[in-house]
């Protein structure tokens, strides 16, 4: 009985009164019990909790229980969290906006938003490193990757970025390092948007990029740009709406050995001529408009597609196709996976987390509308655009751009004195133009325009100029096209049948249920990726995100109509604070990596500040995740690599001399912590104090967060700045590689650097110029921590701490004896995940990680990391949501696992075929004919190798997937008709 | 390229102006498109659709373009569709309801909101009668009847009914029948509710029995009661709240043979003593208050248990536990399966359509609370009415029922002249009371109310009293129950490990995620169910449902607070009236049977408003479905069979005959249309004809109403009413098994008849009594098929029609050589379904219906209707919105399962074990060793018939199931802990 008890406190609350809550959070949130937690503690020898905790985190770096408590963060129920949801809705003014600069208002087909947005078998998987359990979601990116080059006419394209302006960051870059990162200037014309230009700044500082903007074309008659010339960004239809002509320039860039890049728009691109078939060598731009809501700035999936001869330097994830070992097609990540830890400090991009989730729901909706629905949708814009910018005219005003598609740049010069006229009588009306200056108000028309809106928004227009309003009957429409013949698309786009096969309702929502059930994701089974904090996302965290009151807002709405979002932010911010025991808060940065980045451009700005600009080593362990290199290279940091000792712990000594050695320029030390080892160091704030010492500044990668709350934090531990992952600890869902969110918490010395933004000023008295296109990042998933640290409260943001560290104790407590877990600290516990050595298994048979990893997804399991940060190691994370029965069943795979490598090890299964190296093995494995399978084990032995597999089995969709030939043979895009009916499996494939 | 073309409108449309929306709906429900409906008409050999059209329906039953077209229902795309459902929604007001009477504010997990009932793979299964691909929901419905049974402490529980009404009118048939049709005298307690007590006359009349209502006590003591008693009904806690002892009165109507049904409450016997302990034979009521949203009267799930001595006769589905043919454990629908096909006539109950759905959240709810959660919930609940007990005495009133739970009858007399004074000053606050009468007012508090709630309660008492409001500070709370110690529940409920278990909400996600695996929707493939018409259920329909403004409104507010329901409710009824073309309609009804029952009982009414009473025969076609007969005997009539021709067609002679023979008795005739052998009879006018001539009334079942839409209607085939399966043809998803809705629509001269209700006037003027317990029955799905309808509008409604017919005739057409196709009209066409006679393969090989079904779920196909209305039968019906790619999938299988059946008849395989006597071939049993394996097929041949099966299949979970067995052995609860122990299975089976 005592196992059914209800409450799941564990820290002595003072009686619960009968008027509590009845639907309070941290017992849905938390998986043991509080019987099934003395449970494992009585397991690992312990009376209490705090007893535990006691021997797991260091007693010098604890802070008081005060800290983060009922009283620092009090708990709202789940009911009461909607409501007051519901509320702070309401102080977001939901008005119509036609501000353009790359947001607009998308229309999401309702299948996509319930199935996908909105469904957890979507939002809830992690990055497709395991392509076995991972092959939906990567047909569905190939789709996007398909999507992405048809349009642009390029040749190749990865499966999304952050944002338009950090992918324009990355083709900049890659135009510096296709000269060799011999020519420095980059120019930037003067059409992109700004909220681009300044991410670029930022970007281009760090790598001693001279970076210009202005006009393109006159550029280009400047020796001076010529000379020293990487490449340039246009943008395709500009930010004012204008469409040039660039293939003259882009020949001329090319003859001059750059590289073209364009940021463009995908709606567009259906009716104009593709920046492949003109000469770009790079188009990019965001995917949003394509069925993701607005969400006051995101999440949305940025594209990046290039050229043949640039793919192999392209950066982000890419999936190609391959076979696995049987012939089966099959898709899996390809090029540039995880490359920063491979290529570390060389790497060029810190890209890791992108926004899998929402190139999905882009991609979709191409498959939803197909090629004839996309032009019949982009026609649409385009002549309500047309409309509009006759009747403006009659009006009497004036378009500045003769050459549109969906954007009208407006002076009101003639009619009126200040475009504030303008726009006071649009917000009256509950309407949001552009603010460009005085004289210009800006126009841009959506999907979501009905004619009634237009009117609307002409009347604005005939009532400033004292006009008569017109009606829906005086609209006529006209026929051609407003932009040259040159520019007009000739070439068909989307012609794979998975664009034109998914057209009704029912079949769409087949084909998503169809890709989801070949997924493993956490409505499955535990996800114990090390580092990766796959914990409970909560349905009520989720539901709000959805409502109009947060998904319809345009990111740069005057500010008195985002009052609901600035209360959430703010809050966010503060609670951050609280946790972290920093002083202020971003949260621009748009996955970990980019909170990494930020974070480092602070310190550096900090250093400028003080004279010190000249500071730029940055220490850094070896067993740091490879993003922390490539975001101190690409701040502008040199990276000095710091030992660690055989007990994982840092070597003090080496790094005391590394800082001395460094000390007139030392800048910054990246330490995670606990440690990528799962342990938390006792030496922590020793290090940090001689970095200090030193001169330098502490980044502390938050990525372990999860096992500090309430416990310790980075400010304690030493800290000046560090970035958090929402999407770890903060219960924002991974979404199946992103979104992700990495805000910045700092100290006070460091707040006046905090990034701003060119249109709502953010951050600090000295801020950095922007690292996201958006002020707040992906604006509306903030709702989804706020939600969470609300409804756990302060108290259970603790505990769930706690839980972790307990969870992963269960864990290493249970495969003592089994495993060899490499590093525990001297009480012999591990933080809140464990590494496990597999060294001795490749040497006594051969068996490798991999064999592990895939043995395990046949017991229904995704499998831990692998192969980091120690190549022959697994780190597993059981994190706080993990009940006791299921950390059982994990224990018992491993263990049967061990039992059998085991056989291999002693020869009676042979090496080279056996239960792990031919792992994992799906259905039409075990359906093989019996002279097929002609193995040394039973079908028996591999599909249901404990009991309760028979019951309760995910099934990888395809065996071991061959790497090497997907590596030689790079097809990144889906099937066409011909390839389909080659293989007669038309129907099969869709 | 054609293929692909966008627009799917099928009647012409003068030209489509640029203006027109860009998500209209019809192109997103109907399956193909324009040039795959060219193409399969070219199959047929028509140039037209309109040639094929007046091929299929006969000429003289046509009804003019006009009727149901864009004119008179004009259609709004998704977002105009989304924009007003807003709108609407706004209309009706949101207050905080009181009012109680079996109606309560149901607080809903959020993750069985978002996983269940906005989850497609959960509401759009059929009924479970496929137990191989519907192991989920049966285990799920298990839960159900084992919450109910371990709360009402009786023996066994069935599957769910339509509402708390119905369920006490099953009771007191039950009663009837149990004294062999003997005694008429059935005794109801004053304090049932009464909308029970008006549906209970409603019953009581066609029946015969004599139903007196007043106090049970007093009752018992009246010989004249005594001498003739077939059952009493009380209510425990009682309407007015009340709470008593019937223990003794059990044991004295026990000692006279009669029956005690219970209408009771599930959370009230967290802490009362259960019905079954104090001798309660039956128990029945409402379970929504366990997490389903109120929606101004449901949909939401009846309970209804009984002891063991009743459980053979108990009406509804029941689950039981069997096993499959491998002896593994499998649940299936056990008892009272369709007993109306066996029955017919002579049946008692016509329920069919349940709501599986609904019970399923419930369940769920049970699972994720657990024993002590819903203790919880309890207390809190009692200890706020006792709270505001105390307050309200103290403000002055006097509380009338001194024992209570959760509902309180307070006498206002001694304060306010009027209860009125009181009601308004509650309504100025946004709140409702319930009203009684000018003294008397009633309060029910649920789980939803917050202590700042209580305050508002209290302080409306205090006002009026002109006292002093109170505080939160105020508030203590007693700690004794407000019942005597004889009715404290002592037994302990739900020890069951499924309800202790799944307590987090990870745990819940992945239970749900695992049953959901199990079962076949419309999320994996077509479901061709003849006479189910399983179209797409679209999620723009479905999405508003739960918003708050449709969902949280109690059934008796006040007329003013519903105007948004009204308007939905009034335009549904007209719209339904100009697609039926009759004068007026019902929204009443529950299910199709329900609306058959209401249909009836409206003829009886108008036969005996013409002095006509002693009318009683229906005739009725053998064909009809058993909800026929057994909706006559329920409404008084006696049935006289119809026979057909060997075409399908009805027997016109001896029609004709039998009218003429009962001419002075002839009530009515119950005809479906077109026939359940799915043809349009050239007959129907004239039938109907020969029954007005001879005094009858024709009903026609709606069922198959998806033929005829736009094309003809039920009054032009010359019915006088006719129930509609919104379920069905119009949109609302089957839920697994329910809801349903079955409005009737009636000529002018039956309007008066529709039904009323006791406290919201629906009807004509000289109204039967409820059929259900809401005034609008399931009002809330209503939404549903408003939507559905406003989607597509006229035109959309009719080419859905047409595009049915066509699907159906494609199949018919590429069956035909391989199977017999029963019946077809003279110029070979079938109507909107085609009945495949399998007799044949018996004669030849053995092979029987289940063997041609049971293999058709290899395919990943859900199997057509089996054995009805013809036992060597199937009915196919593919709906409209099935795309010809899922057409062609069906017809490949079922080719290719002639195929296997050719090489039984050869005898290449044996008649005892072939592909398809062993159908379905689960995993487990493709996995068998090679031993056990042992068949004259291989598993590839077994698995994978079909190339595509490789990529997409669904699986079934278990082998064959015995039917047999489970027949001898009748288990119909969730395992304990003791049996998983003993199985060794505990987690497999969680
Ligand atoms: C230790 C560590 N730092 C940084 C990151 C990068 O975070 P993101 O993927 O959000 O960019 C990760 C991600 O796994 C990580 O584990
Ligand atoms: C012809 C016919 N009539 C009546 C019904 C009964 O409808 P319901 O299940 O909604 O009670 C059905 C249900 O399948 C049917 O097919
Ligand atoms: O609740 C909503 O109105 O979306």
């Amino acid at each position: 009985a005592s196992k059914y008890h209800f409450h799941r406190r564990f820290s002595a609350r003072p009686n619960v009164p009968v008027f509590a809550p009845l639907d309070t959070f941290p017992t849905r949130h938390i998986g043991p019990n509080i019987a099934e937690a003395d449970q494992m503690l009585a397991v690992l020898g312990y009376s209490s909790l705090d007893a535990f905790i006691n021997d797991s985190v260091p007693a010098h770096i604890r802070v008081s229980d005060a800290t983060v408590s009922e009283q620092s963060i009090s708990a709202l129920s789940e009911s009461e969290l909607l409501s007051l949801a519901r509320d702070i809705a309401g102080q977001n003014k939901v008005y119509r906006s036609y501000i353009g600069m790359g947001y607009h208002n998308a229309v999401i087909p309702t299948v996509i938003l319930r199935n996908i947005i909105q469904n957890p078998a979507w939002y809830t998987p992690y990055t497709p490193y395991q392509p076995e359990i991972a092959q939906g979601r990567l047909e569905s990116l190939v789709n996007f990757q398909t999507m992405v080059t048809s349009l642009t006419g390029l040749d190749i394209s990865n499966a999304s970025l952050l944002d338009e302006a950090t992918a324009a960051a990355e083709a900049m870059v890659m135009a510096f390092t296709g000269s060799g990162q011999k020519k420095r200037t980059f120019f930037v014309d003067s059409g992109v948007s700004p909220q681009t230009v300044a991410v670029l700044r930022t970007r281009a500082k760090g790598f001693g990029i001279n970076l210009l903007v202005g006009d393109v074309f006159e550029a280009l008659k400047d020796s001076k740009v010529t000379s020293d010339l990487s490449g340039v960004l246009v943008q395709y239809p500009d930010v004012d709406g204008s469409i040039k002509d660039y293939s003259e320039l882009a020949a001329t860039v090319h003859s001059l050995g750059g590289i073209v890049a364009c940021a463009t728009d995908l709606l567009a691109l259906t009716m104009l001529k593709p920046p492949g078939e003109w000469g770009a060598d790079i188009a990019l731009g965001n995917s949003a408009r394509f069925g993701v809501p607005a969400g006051y700035g995101g999440p949305h999936a940025a594209f990046f597609s290039v050229t043949e001869k640039l793919k192999r330097r392209m950066p982000g994830r890419l999936i190609g196709k391959s076979k696995d070992v049987t012939g089966k097609p099959a898709y899996r990540l390809a090029l540039q996976t995880r490359e920063q830890h491979i290529r570390r400090e060389k790497a060029t991009s810190n890209i890791c987390t992108s926004q899998a989730l929402l190139a999905n729901v882009a991609a979709m909706y191409a498959v939803y509308h197909g090629a004839p629905g996309l032009r019949r949708i982009a026609n649409r814009v385009h002549v309500m655009t047309q409309i509009l910018k006759e009747n403006v005219e009659s009006a009497g005003f004036a378009i500045i751009n003769k050459d549109f598609f969906d954007t009208l740049t407006i002076n009101v010069g003639k009619v009126v004195k200040d475009a504030e006229i303008v726009h006071q009588a649009s917000v009256a009306q509950g309407i949001n133009f552009r603010k460009i200056d005085e004289r210009h108000v800006g126009i841009t028309i959506d999907e979501s325009v009905k004619p009634a809106d237009l009117i609307d928004v002409i009347n604005i227009f005939n009532t400033v100029a004292s006009r008569a309003p017109i009606s829906l009957s005086n609209l006529t429409s006209p026929t051609t096209p407003s932009f040259p013949d040159a520019l007009v698309r000739t070439s068909e786009f989307l012609p794979h049948p998975v664009f034109n096969t998914h057209h009704s309702e029912t079949e769409l929502l087949r084909y998503i249920f169809h890709l989801e059930s070949k997924d493993l994701s956490l409505v499955h089974a535990m996800i114990p990726l090390g580092s990766c904090t796959m914990k409970l996302n909560s349905t009520t965290s989720m539901i709000p995100l959805t409502w109009q009151g947060y998904s319809r807002l345009h990111p740069f709405v005057p500010a008195d109509q985002a009052q609901g979002y600035a209360r959430i932010i703010k809050e966010l911010e503060q609670d951050l604070c609280t946790i972290t025991g920093f002083h202020s808060c971003s949260l621009q940065p748009n996955s970990g990596a980019a909170g990494e980045y930020a974070g480092l451009c602070v310190i550096k700005a900090y250093h400028e500040s003080r004279g010190e600009g000249h500071r730029d080593i940055c220490l850094i362990p070896l067993s740091a995740h490879g993003t922390n290199p490539a975001s101190a290279s690409m701040a502008g940091m040199r990276v000095v690599p710091v030992k660690a000792l055989a007990d994982g712990s840092l070597d003090l000594v080496d790094l005391k001399a590394k800082a001395e050695k460094h000390k007139d320029n030392l800048a910054a030390f990246m330490i995670t912590y606990p440690s990528t080892f799962g342990v938390f160091e006792d030496g922590v704030q020793e290090a940090n104090r001689i970095i200090h010492e030193n001169g330098g500044q502490v980044y502390l990668d938050g990525a372990n967060l999860n096992a500090q709350i309430g416990l310790t934090n980075p400010f304690t531990c030493g800290g000046d700045v560090c970035h958090l992952n929402l999407h770890k600890t903060f219960s924002i869902p991974h979404g199946g590689g992103g979104p992700g969110v990495g805000p910045i918490c700092v100290s006070e010395h460091l707040a006046p650097f905090l990034p701003t933004h060119p249109l709502v000023a953010t951050g600090g008295s000295q801020a950095i110029e922007a690292v996201s296109a958006a002020p707040f990042g992906s604006a509306s998933i903030l709702f989804i921590s706020w939600a969470y640290i609300k409804m756990l409260g302060g108290q259970g943001l603790t505990d769930s701490s706690k839980l972790a560290l307990l969870n992963a104790n269960y864990i290493a407590h249970r495969l003592r004896g089994h495993y060899n877990i490499r590093f525990k600290n001297v009480k012999g516990r591990v933080a809140h995940e464990l590494l496990l050595d597999l060294a001795e298994f490749d040497k006594k048979a051969g068996l490798k990680v991999p064999d592990f990893a895939k043995r395990l997804q046949d017991y229904g399991f995704h499998p831990p990391t692998c192969s980091w940060p120690i190549s022959t190691a697994m780190l597993i994370e059981p994190t706080e949501s993990e009940s006791l029965d299921e950390l059982d069943r994990l224990c018992d795979a491993m263990i049967q696992i061990r039992k059998e490598a085991e056989d291999v090890i002693t020869g009676k299964q042979p090496r080279d075929s056996n239960l792990l190296k031919n792992a994992p093995h799906p259905i039409s494995v075990i359906a093989l004919s019996d002279a097929e399978w002609n193995r040394s084990y039973s079908r028996q032995e591999a599909a249901f190798p404990l009991p309760w597999l028979r019951e309760r089995k995910f099934w990888p969709s395809v065996s071991r997937i061959d790497d090497a030939y997907g590596d030689l043979n790079l097809i990144c895009e889906c099937p066409t008709v011909e390839e389909l009916a080659d293989k007669n499996l038309s129907q099969a494939a869709l």
